[in-house]
């Protein structure tokens, strides 16, 4: 990827950052205490006398990232007023789903890089990434077990009976130009947004809150998700992406129809749908096709339009908590989301 | 492998077919409605909206096999006085985490062929098998959710761990001339043994019986999967995989260190450690490898040993059931388990 040149996206009215960053950083620093305790479960139910399971998982674990899914379980159940202590494992389970995921997804999809740092499947192999998801996974369903709660159970049994579809959904529309923007966007609602969801809706279950609150977390979780890989697939092509260390493009190269994708061929004449066809369907690529799709993208406005989807459901998510009382955590809740659609900017 | 030579074991004196048959036939007979219902379920349940994953999980279910697995739980459940419906969609479960581990397996071991058609890894790639399984698992949750027993969950959450746990570990025990006996044994209790245990665990669960009975059922299901896993690893061997139209010599290209290959590398010399080394350590092999393996088997008789295992694991399996009423269905359990043994000859 060496000389490719790429256009930037709106970035003279990027806000100022430090109040968006207060988003993350003010409920992380919110929820700090069952965060740590959060970790210290994660690190002791990963364990097995199988010393690779560790040590795989905890590479994946380690390089770690923001904990978000986790962090909504906490601040979902706090928001609930729920004091006890359950929703710690049960942030832990969110988390090991999330990995396994991760573990699966890395698997599928020969990427060689996440988060900045060597995959696991890059390290050990197909093999044990797909046998040490499989572990994470029945380790979440242990930990949910224990917990007790069949409600609970149910919630993340759907979750991920759901991401599941969502993400063979997406292998089948790897490579279809024909993709709609609803194809698409039930995509990411199932393969990212469910997970959100779910964490969410615990806290509304440890704290026994009505349902109307559980569907209000529901629906802050769910929208929020959905912005959040709105905003992820358009940084693939953005040039914040170079500035938060990461490449641009690898949705490109694979072939991905993502929302700024469909937008284009959609609005694209013959000719530009004859160069998706040829860049996305038959991945016949040449050097100067990514700035080339950056052109085509920047013409007709498909990273703003997307991002503007993805405003639309942060709206959505922040509505959804307007019946929770004004405390700091609901405002770090909303805060949260901007943070995480801003960072596009 | 086409002109390969073998060594046919024991092959003189293999009882009557039909007195064995007789053990897996009588427990199909016997639970032939349930198991009509348990498939009706496996049907409805694996549908979903993305068409190629009831495409490829039919794939594989249907080329089906011998429904072992939640055969168990429905005969452990009869035998348990158990009168109601619950024990079907618990023996869809155990089916649907049995077929997901297929499925992750395929992905695991490059297998081309198993139970003679081509793996769903093949014909749909590693992407889709991966997910599929996820799918099949998640979905065998949800089926234990709506069924309601934490006890049940427990079960097979656990069992599911410690299958992941065991497949990992044989993958650290591949290729590895150094395995023991006990390795050997921790694998397949593991990997193959836990799932049988858990299947017939079920049984007392829902028959709400004692916890003796729940024991002695998850006696019999753990010896009679670890006899049944030593029996397959002989199988791949033994010229009786030929008749039952399967190749022989998979396990040994692959470098998998069965008990046949443990037995035989400490009992070898000098040299015919450096044989093994050479094949399953290095895996350089030459096209009188297999025959140089099967002679030295022969020779220090590791197949017949290992079946003497297999024999063993199956007495306590048999014993298990000693305190449950004499019934044509604890006659055919029993029967079972040496059917399984005896396909060996």
């Amino acid at each position: 990827m060496g000389g490719t040149v790429f256009l930037a996206i709106a970035d003279a009215k990027r806000p100022a950052q430090d109040a968006l960053h207060n988003g993350l950083a003010q409920l992380t620093a919110l929820t700090r205490e069952d965060l740590q305790a959060v970790n210290a479960i994660i690190l002791e139910r990963m364990q097995s006398e199988v010393p690779l399971i560790p040590q795989l998982a905890g590479h994946v674990i380690a390089a770690g990232g923001k904990r978000l899914r986790p962090m909504l379980t906490l601040a979902a159940s706090r928001l609930c007023g729920y004091q006890g202590r359950r929703h710690l494992a049960l942030a832990a389970c969110v988390e090991f789903i999330h990995t396994a995921t991760l573990l699966h997804d890395d698997v599928v999809d020969d990427s060689d890089l996440r988060r900045g740092l060597a995959t696991a499947n890059t390290l050990w192999g197909n093999k044990p990434s797909v046998l040490v998801g499989d572990f994470l996974f029945s380790r979440a369903f242990q930990l949910m077990v224990k917990d007790g709660s069949l409600e609970v159970l149910r919630l993340l049994s759907d979750a991920s009976a759901v991401i599941a579809e969502g993400e063979v959904a997406q292998l089948l529309t790897a490579n279809d130009t024909e993709t709609t923007v609803e194809d698409y966007l039930r995509v990411i609602s199932d393969k990212t947004a469910a997970l959100f969801e779910a964490a969410c809706r615990i806290g509304a279950v440890v704290g026994e809150r009505p349902q109307e609150e559980q569907d209000a977390l529901g629906r802050y979780g769910r929208t929020f998700g959905i912005a959040f890989q709105l905003v992820d697939d358009v940084l693939d092509y953005s040039a914040r992406q170079i500035e938060l260390g990461k490449s641009i493009g690898d949705d490109f190269r694979e072939g991905k129809i993502t929302l700024p994708v469909v937008l284009a061929f959609e609005r694209g004449d013959a000719e530009e749908r004859a160069f998706w066809r040829r860049c996305v369907e038959q991945l016949e690529q040449r050097d100067e096709d990514l700035n080339q799709a950056l052109g085509l993208m920047d013409k007709h406005r498909t990273l703003e339009d997307s991002l503007s989807r993805a405003r639309e459901y942060g709206k959505t998510a922040m509505g959804a908590l307007s019946d929770f009382p004004d405390t700091p955590l609901r405002r770090a809740m909303i805060d949260l989301v901007d943070f995480c659609i801003e960072r596009a900017y």
